[in-house]
């Protein structure tokens, strides 16, 4: 029985704590400043709203103001903030850390170096660390096909846990698999990380196929859709994932595997980043998208402004030449420049 | 203008006549022995019922007994069955073929020897033509993610066209290629083959996802499916058809391209092979569930019987081990031995 705290009572965050529960461990559930509410309703009803559950045994919910009481003598932390957050938890997390912690990051996403480097979360955090006990400290991620609620379900789920060391990350993947949770252990944290953040850009794509399908009247009399092009879209953003790891030193298998793939198949199910394709692919510009879905969190078009700066580095350093990469270019022409959708099918596979 | 020829009404034969069509290319549609129906419509109503659509124009359909009439001085001639039609078109076709004629296939499906040898449907066409013109005939094939009725309502689709050499996959893709259809060409046609008919043993296992899931209740009452199910066998389905390829020479990026993941996206999205996971999810099984379809044909049930063949070939010539491959093991233990179904989540990855 370890001692384990959850940071952010988000619905990837807070469904950590159903393996970490069932495997008899101590759960310390805190909600960032933000998850008041949610922490509330937790302390009084023990049900957790965003994910419209009961919260399993051996979960204790603590306010963020509680946050130092609800951390003492934690084995295991989860870092489980989205994009958005990191750089909140980048302030807060680091000095209260301790020599012997491990941290488990949940959120997808990516950072652009001027020279065409990827930075990744776990490192990122790890940089905010004091001297003194930076390399005390592990940071690993999970990341692969997993909608929180169906975890939070005890559905069956198969994840990449990735860390610096295969041993760090075994460990870690001993600790939260159950029957139900199947956490495959990796060492290459970037791949992983740049596998999971990618698809997020290209399950856009998907979403598109869909709106292009509304635009041109849905379903036509004989019953077509568009699965045809939401599957080129699909294989090529597969494709282009798969060339960016190798482009990178990554595992080129991921892109077949659960973080590529995988999550971009049940990302393509359904939700936020969907629907947003869905919206540009009916015509409508950017602007006009983003302000229909203004309360959502978008992390794809973060990553998309990173990737807006780190194609024109690759194409510097004669990494990328100017035929590749095409869908994630008319991605970036949409979403961050501004311009009418053009998928260039021709210019695919 | 060439003179182009379809053997086979079926869905996607007769899709393929709205790309030469649109190409302005003389089409002859040809029925099957089985077709008779269908082509009496055809010839009535200038309306393919199948398909559910007025036909392009340029197109002409013949009635099986009409076939030497129809292929006279045709250049490109479609193989248009579906793989239990093969043996068929192995005893029709070749004693009808002229040098210089290019045939085209679509049936999804692979052969296995007994020494672990892959054979693929172009080439046992090719090996069945008299020694005279065999060398002088050439075998292509397309395959990717294709749903015919989108075809022929021409929605976008992007396949993969291959042939044994390069050039004569570029002729063909050219011939077939629109504003709305787009053949990448590749010299690896066994690759590709072998990548399209694996997918639909993989579709097998998505399908199953939604079965165990009705089998659960059905979406729980927090909103949860089955989806992170589905990605797992998903992405393990990716990830052994790449594994596969690998094995076997061929292009193991396929595996994350149209003919694995962008293939098995679009097969997921609904169909025979999907319905029939399902049933062997819901816990059917395999005499109850083809049972329940024994109106359907289902190639990925003799696809599963060669892998059947394969799988203990390979293993005595040292090019698998016994823990590869755990989902097509476990899909061949359920539809070819008849065991009921378990899905070895904590094999994969």
């Amino acid at each position: 029985m370890l001692k384990t705290a959850i940071i952010g009572a988000g619905l990837m965050g807070s469904a950590m704590a159903w393996p970490l529960s069932d495997n008899h461990n101590d759960v310390r559930l805190i909600g960032t400043h933000l998850d008041g509410d949610v922490i509330r309703m937790c302390k009084e009803k023990n049900f957790h709203p965003r994910l419209g559950r009961q919260l399993p045994e051996n979960v204790k919910t603590y306010f963020f103001s509680e946050i130092d009481e609800a951390l003492k003598g934690c084995e295991i932390i989860v870092s489980g903030v989205n994009s958005l957050g990191i750089g909140w938890m980048t302030e807060q997390l680091p000095g209260r850390l301790a020599p012997g912690q491990m941290v488990v990051g949940i959120t997808k996403g990516l950072e652009a170096g001027a020279d065409g480097s990827v930075n990744i979360f776990p490192r990122i955090l790890k940089a905010a660390l004091p001297d003194s006990i930076r390399e005390r400290v592990e940071f690993a991620a999970i990341g692969g096909p997993c909608i929180a609620g169906e975890l939070a379900g005890r559905r069956p789920s198969c994840v990449m846990l990735g860390a610096e060391s295969m041993g760090v990350a075994k460990k870690l993947a001993d600790i939260f698999r159950t029957s139900y949770y199947f956490p495959t252990p990796t060492d290459d944290l970037v791949g992983l990380e740049i596998g999971v953040a990618l698809k997020n850009a290209y399950t856009l794509a998907v979403g598109m196929a869909y709106g292009i399908l509304e635009k041109e009247g849905g379903i036509d009399r004989a019953g077509a859709s568009m699965h045809n092009l939401a599957a080129a879209l699909f294989a090529q953003g597969c494709g282009e994932i798969r060339f960016i790891l190798k482009l990178l030193g990554s595992t080129e298998g991921f892109a077949s595997s659960l973080p590529g793939a995988g999550d971009l198949y049940v990302t393509s199910m359904g939700g936020r980043t969907v629907r947003f394709g869905r919206l540009l692919g009916m015509g409508k510009s950017f602007g006009e998208a983003r302000g229909i879905m203004a309360q959502d969190t978008l992390e794809c078009i973060e990553i998309l402004k990173s990737m807006s700066r780190l194609l024109p580095a690759w194409r510097r350093h004669d990494l990328i030449g100017d035929q590749d990469l095409p869908l994630m270019k008319a991605l970036i022409d949409t979403v961050v420049e501004g311009r009418s959708l053009n998928l260039p099918l021709g210019e695919f596979f």
